[in-house]
């Protein structure tokens, strides 16, 4: 890529970053569009903005994003929320002081040498252009300018590991104050236990558990829940839901007929056979309040069979004070340990019940099976996509879905098709992957929503560095200069460090890229707007339908996280190599932080709380690239032939000592709840049934049955000390 | 080594041991010995043997050693011993089961074959013997016979896992039933509180950790006790000891005196000067009685010093019940971990107090060092001895010890001592490195004796593997068949793997003199007998000197179980090559249980109780030792050419996959208490006053010293639900 090219790429994004801009301001205004642009406010309660429906600065957003503070963050979008703004922060305070110090030293060294024309090895595709001229790739091989480069190499590390160090004691205060805040949460009062063993004769599993941890905790034990096998009540709930969302429905079209047409309205109808495309057509009012009837015993029997003869070997303990629920899921339990495991709560709706009756060595199994799963995924995942682009030929898909044929008989369609189907498969396997990741994960038999996610973003990132960053520098480089490499050690480093500078243009422009467009896009909400508008004109009937129409979801960690990641990936990678790279990475994550801030605050809304427990993941990695800086740059300075590059070597070892103190210091309670924290005093008095309650599955939550009904499941056989 | 020496040192061997079992049975029969012979029975109070002191037939100890139970073993010597005979008996078992189908199966298809002839690289120093007919050298290169002992690889290897798996379990329900007794253990009340951070302003340290404590543990928490610096109060408590050991000789002297001399007696007295040899002479009762009174207002007044002022940064918590201490232990407290560590206390006299006060980071350093260092020992030891050695010529020392001059110039002596100065040092350093071994894992900061003691004896287990039974086998090699070996691939496996049938008798021949001389010296108790009976004679006067004198120690598991680990790594590498060496294992093992159980319940007295922590040791270097053999055969059947020898390949990682499942299932409670363990009921309500004093060290507690006036590091602040 010349240097023209690159000017005219990033000035497309930028004029399409300033479009969106324009037309967010445009947009937001409108109150028709508050529900897209101000959910996140609407649905806890308040105004879309600050001093009511006057006419707003279209500004105004930047300087609400800015002067928010921490504690705003947290009211509206949760400590996870919070936490991810710390990672923004820091990752902006790292490449500032690092820029602060690399740009002005660093560019006037490099563009005042001539390597590029001398060693023509490192230049993008061979041609020289400005940009090469400002890069490490200019300096002449064993030239003594190279120690510049090294002290910068040792400069941004350190600043990492201030930053990090720093950012890791903040976000560990921020949880514990989550933590030991005096607000009742049901996931501090419950544990969840796995792995019960069979229950001796003449006992009902319940009366079990009871024993088991009324033996333990006498005074502090207040009463088990038995999980139970949902699938099929769920199921006939699910349906139950379905045809009273559809009631309604039938009913609001009724009434929309009475106004708009005759007075006495057109009673809707529909047809009960395949999608409602066949069969016999009956009245919809009717029809579903008689299906409704129909379910609501089958729902209420279901409900007691499942309580009584489903119960799985999990169940869900409840104590009567914070600091006994943190020790029980601390602490070891059973002689054996593949019996009576306790681990921490989830909050209720975060629990995967489906996960909690898998064995303990099963879950091992299945943990191990991931991984090698995911591994061969990362590694050979170019395979399967492979075999699929081949499979979808033209001439395949021909002959399999013989109802395109017409299409295809056109030649600049047909064109079309074959060049772009092999990206199609790959595109669609790139869309699909988070979703396969998480389903991985939950397959490992995490019990938990969020825990479950931020493995998945875990593997993701490994996914996007290994393919993205070093698939696209090598692998452009195994083409490019194939000949070149061969005269030196063909290992991964010192192949990572010569393909290194002939990408940088490329991944500049990537960012570049990555921020105006994608920031753009995220802002101004132009997609979700056009669905949410579309859906309202022709779809939704019903208040409910319409609410699901613009109901935003949450940030998107899982995909989220590991795409900033990567950006960090790169930018250190080339901070020092090519230092330009900076202030393209400073506006990516300076953008990122105050565009985020707005949707944080306004648009969407956390769908669980962790408390902060995705920041030692996101330490670990952030760690990770920079180890995988500090390697490149210790084979790059290697290819500079530079007598003292052996210096670098004790980088990478100090970044490892630095993990184990980081991990060894604050690590642990991030998985646990340390006990300091927990014993803070509460606000009330714990109302121990609602927290109880809370735990309750929907399907099974029914305002009929009465407690002395929940026979065993759920019953109530020993309630002792239900106050603190 | 051919064959006749073999017998030769065989034969010397036994006759050894029948010359030590005669003597045995005739000193035994000897009342004046039984302090000797007793000594664990007599502690007990109980009778030296039972059915009084009639006459006893010389071999009933066999019959009670056989009859014994486990509970015996228990009572007499606590869970420790009682884990050490599971270990013995399993590897019993494993060889018994070995053998029993190895003997007939291998041997004759080892003796029928004539490979020695046609191969005369794998035998002794290349000359043939009868030993090597029997053994797999014997085999022609891929011959099918090999199938055989491919096969008895694979027997013994299963043999181990289960009779491993079945010990696993006994030995865990072993410690649970330990740990669940109904007697009032203080360790079980008690946890270790260390870096404790800075005290705030206007608190004491001591308010400081009760108040922490009460906060999360307001029902349970009973007292601290603060951790005082006891060097000076301690060197002036020794001191006074020695002057009352002294006195009560002096008096004990001049009581004799009276008896046997002159009605009045001769007053005993000494010098005061250097070690009694120059100086002023003093009555010794006056002069021993003076110092006592002086001493003891010092030790008041130290005593008070200590408390108040020399309060340390680690303390031991009480609480009022069993389960809380084991949950206090488990659980994180601290919201940043390098503060308020807790961990579970072990027995009063085991805890090191000196160590309690090195900080977190300090002991993870000393842990690490520790590791480098120990690393460097065992693979670099001779390095150091060849210095020793180098310096230590007769040279030097005629140089810096003149006074040994005249013996050198005897031609005789010069001659040995030339000869043997050498392996003087090595001997030396041998008989050093246990004692090294433990100081260095004092040294890294473990809080408790009998951890440190595992920690050493872990550490021996490598050394003597890697320099014993590796050095011994590859460094023959390198020496006899230096250019055979050049021809294959030179790993340590495939050399480990050629050497092994040429040491063959070399090992068997130390086997046996281990069992026969060492277990016939162990039963007999030459040494400590004639130790004791000089002392009595010339040294003793008193009944506590007496009893110093006979005082038995402990089994001295820091060397013995590395040395037996040892010998079953040897017959295990051996076992499938030559066979033969099986029975020498199973007499080494039988007899050593036989003899032990005798010691066990007749003669050591433990030191201390860890409740069988020292199983998983035993059980991750049995399983090493596993390894270490599957390996070698693999290498060894490669030497052999046989073509089916990938199939050996899972073996390793199958005991991988074993090692993983058990540590996973029975390790955990090994590390902490199970709560389910500590709920039982106890046998009558804990004096917790007591259980506080028995942490008191000897030097503080003073029976002057009023609880009140206990004024910083043991006083009673706060006393809450003193009762379960």
């Amino acid at each position: 890529m010349d240097f023209s090219s690159f000017i005219t790429s990033l000035g497309t994004s930028f004029v399409i970053f300033l479009v969106l801009m324009l037309l967010f301001a445009w947009l937001s205004s409108k109150p028709g569009n508050n529900v897209i642009f101000y959910p996140n406010r609407i649905l806890k309660g308040l105004a879309p903005f600050e001093g009511g429906s006057r006419m707003r600065n279209p500004f105004t957003w930047i300087k609400e994003a800015l002067s928010s503070s921490e504690q705003d963050v947290i009211a509206m979008s949760g400590i996870d929320t919070a936490v991810y703004f710390v990672f923004l922060s820091t990752v902006l305070g790292i490449l500032v002081l690092s820029g602060i110090i690399l740009l002005p030293a660093l560019l006037p060294i490099a563009v005042t040498d001539d390597g590029v024309k001398s060693n023509s090895l490192t230049t993008s595709n061979n041609t020289f252009n400005d940009l090469d001229k400002l890069s490490m790739g200019n300096i002449k091989d064993k030239s003594s300018r190279l120690w510049a480069f090294l002290i910068a190499t040792y400069w941004v590390s350190f600043v990492t590991y201030y930053l990090l160090w720093k950012a890791y004691k903040h976000v560990s205060w921020m949880r514990a104050g989550a933590l030991m805040s005096p607000e009742v949460k049901p996931e501090q009062f419950a544990v969840v236990v796995r792995d019960i063993p069979a229950v001796p004769e003449g006992q009902t599993r319940k009366e079990n558990i009871d024993l088991y941890f009324k033996a333990i905790y006498p005074e502090t034990f207040y009463r088990s829940m038995v999980v139970t096998n949902n699938q099929e009540v769920n199921k006939i709930w699910e349906e139950l839901e379905g045809f009273k969302k559809k009631l309604a429905r039938a009913e609001a079209v009724y009434a929309e007929s009475k106004s708009t047409g005759k007075p006495e309205g057109t009673r809707p109808s529909n047809r009960i056979g395949f999608f409602g495309l066949i069969g016999k057509k009956v009245d919809s009012i009717d029809y579903y309040s008689e299906k409704i009837n129909d379910l609501i015993p089958k729902l209420e029997s279901e409900q007691k069979v499942t309580l009584r003869e489903k119960q799985q070997d999990a169940a869900v303990v409840f104590f009567n004070n914070r600091v006994t629920a943190s020790c029980a899921s601390q602490c070891l339990h059973p002689q054996m340990v593949d019996t009576w495991t306790v681990t921490d709560a989830p909050e209720p709706h975060q629990l995967i019940c489906s996960n909690l009756t898998i064995k303990f060595f099963g879950r091992e199994l299945r943990q191990y099976a991931v991984y090698v799963i995911v591994t061969l995924t990362i590694v050979f995942y170019m395979i399967p996509i492979g075999i699929i682009s081949a499979f979808t030929t033209l001439e395949n898909l021909r002959k399999f879905l013989p109802f395109i044929k017409p299409i295809v008989k056109e030649q600049a369609i047909k064109t079309v098709l074959e060049a772009y189907l092999p990206q199609l498969a790959l595109i669609i396997f790139l869309a699909l992957l988070p979703k396969f990741l998480l389903f991985l994960s939950k397959f490992e038999g995490i019990p938990a929503e969020s825990h479950a996610v931020r493995a998945a973003s875990g593997k993701y990132y490994y996914f996007s560095v290994l393919n993205v960053f070093i698939g696209v520098t090598v692998g452009g480089t195994l083409f490019s200069t194939f000949k070149n490499i061969e005269k030196h050690p063909n290992t991964i480093v010192s192949m990572l460090a010569h393909s290194l500078p002939g990408n940088a243009t490329f991944f500049l422009t990537y960012v570049a890229l990555k921020f105006f467009v994608g920031y753009g896009l995220e802002l101004s909400r132009i997609v979700p707007l056009i669905i949410y508008h579309l859906k309202r004109k022709y779809l939704c009937k019903t208040e409910a339908e319409k609410k699901d129409a613009w109901y935003p979801g949450d940030l998107g960690y899982g995909t989220r996280v590991p795409g900033d990641l990567l950006i960090v990936t790169i930018v250190l990678c080339y901070s020092v190599i090519a230092p330009l790279i900076i202030p393209f990475g400073v506006l990516y994550f300076g953008l990122g932080w105050l565009i985020l801030r707005n949707q944080a605050l306004k648009v969407y809304v956390p769908s669980y709380e962790s408390y902060g427990r995705m920041w030692p993941h996101m330490f670990v990695r952030l760690l990770a690239s920079l180890i995988l800086y500090q390697v490149t740059m210790f084979g790059y300075f290697g290819v500079k032939k530079f007598y003292y590059t052996p210096l670098l070597i004790p980088l990478p070892i100090l970044s490892l000592v630095f993990h184990f103190i980081c991990s060894k210091k604050f690590y642990p309670s991030f998985r646990h709840t340390a006990l300091e924290v927990a014993c803070r005093d509460l606000k009330e008095v714990p109302n121990l049934e609602r927290i109880y309650r809370s735990f309750i599955p929907p399907s099974l939550s029914s305002e009929k049955i009465e407690d002395d009904q929940f026979d065993d499941a759920l019953s109530h056989v020993s309630r002792t000390g239900s106050s603190v």
